[in-house]
């Protein structure tokens, strides 16, 4: 196996994971490899527009996931110490104190070295997101898909 | 490495991780992969047989344990958004409402497809499960038959 | 790919992931492995000292995650059934009844079989841990450190 490719499930919309995952993948990438990022469940929520998503065709539940997941890497929260909300900002003003890069620069930064983000269809089907609820420059994927690109990896993580 | 088997580390017992190990398992399997599922810990959960278990033999521990601790995938509960409960029924009706297969169907779909659940012994020792609290055809292995599997495979993922 | 080396991203600080992260690095290095565990986020507490750490040069904030945040791992406590803080004497007395290692056996007994303990210097900044709050023997390294050893490993956990 000679490849560097690297795959990440982010199944994970904690803070805290967030950010781990998106240092590994821009270290990787500015290291050459290429990185795909599957986002599904709590996951998905990074890929969402900061605005009212859609609202068409959905039941009662999918109605409510929508309102109360977090819409965007602004939005996540901690899973320790999250001090009823008051969690994230406290580990955003360390993180910026401490000279790093925010959520926001991060993956930013992972989507310019061209770390591929994948939305799980399964997941979005379930939750009741659409294509128009997430950000631009996202491809729709389910686990096939995943599964033939970890066999393509050499280090594959789920978060 | 020409092989194209799976390990998965299932340590947690929150609805949708099971359903993500499954998924994948699942996936994995369609593909003609060779998939292990090591159930540890919270993960032994979804072996347990959903009838009152075995009570010779254990601490007062091991009892509280096998009463608090959920007996099958029909008891898990979500990791977020639990709403003291509430949250699973919610999940598997989304899921159902979706067109999904629920995770009773994930499961019993694995094990048709030859997926091979593996118990880890020293869980059961701490947490005070016997083999026969557990559904049938589970294997029971320790740490070192887990990392013998995991050096033949190509993805191994702990969730 | 010839080589057995493992490497485990210990974020988390929960009791059991801390278990099984210690169970698998001392069944690795048994069979003759090279293993490092990265730690990182929460996964740094099991590397701190017992004692009250540095004060100087921290802020505000990281003064209250010095304080808040458990020293060592006698301090940690349970993800699931913690029971404010009564889950880990229960779980420690469950695995000793059992007859397993302790926490404390199962670190030092992997320190002793040479698995290397890396504390992730970016989550250091962040949480304004300094090296001499941290236990001896410890290395400091930052995400290409982490890759360039997992890209030598066949098994790559996130735990």
């Amino acid at each position: 196996m000679d490849t560097t490719k690297k795959t990440i499930i982010l199944f994970s919309g904690d803070f805290n994971k967030v950010m781990a995952a998106l240092i590994i993948a821009n270290g990787a990438a500015a290291m050459g490899d290429d990185v795909t990022i599957f986002c599904t469940f709590w996951g998905l929520n990074i890929l969402r527009k900061p605005v009212p998503g859609s609202t068409g065709g959905k039941t009662t539940l999918q109605t409510m996931f929508g309102k109360m997941m977090p819409k965007g890497t602004k939005r996540l929260g901690l899973s320790k110490m999250n001090f009823a909300g008051a969690g994230a900002p406290m580990m955003r003003k360390a993180t910026k104190d401490a000279g790093g890069m925010s959520l926001e620069e991060l993956f930013a930064s992972a989507r310019e070295q061209g770390v591929k983000f994948v939305a799980c269809t399964l997941s979005m089907d379930i939750l009741g997101f659409k294509a128009e609820d997430l950000i631009d420059g996202v491809e729709f994927e389910g686990v096939a898909a995943y599964l033939a690109e970890a066999d393509e990896a050499n280090v594959n993580l789920f978060i």
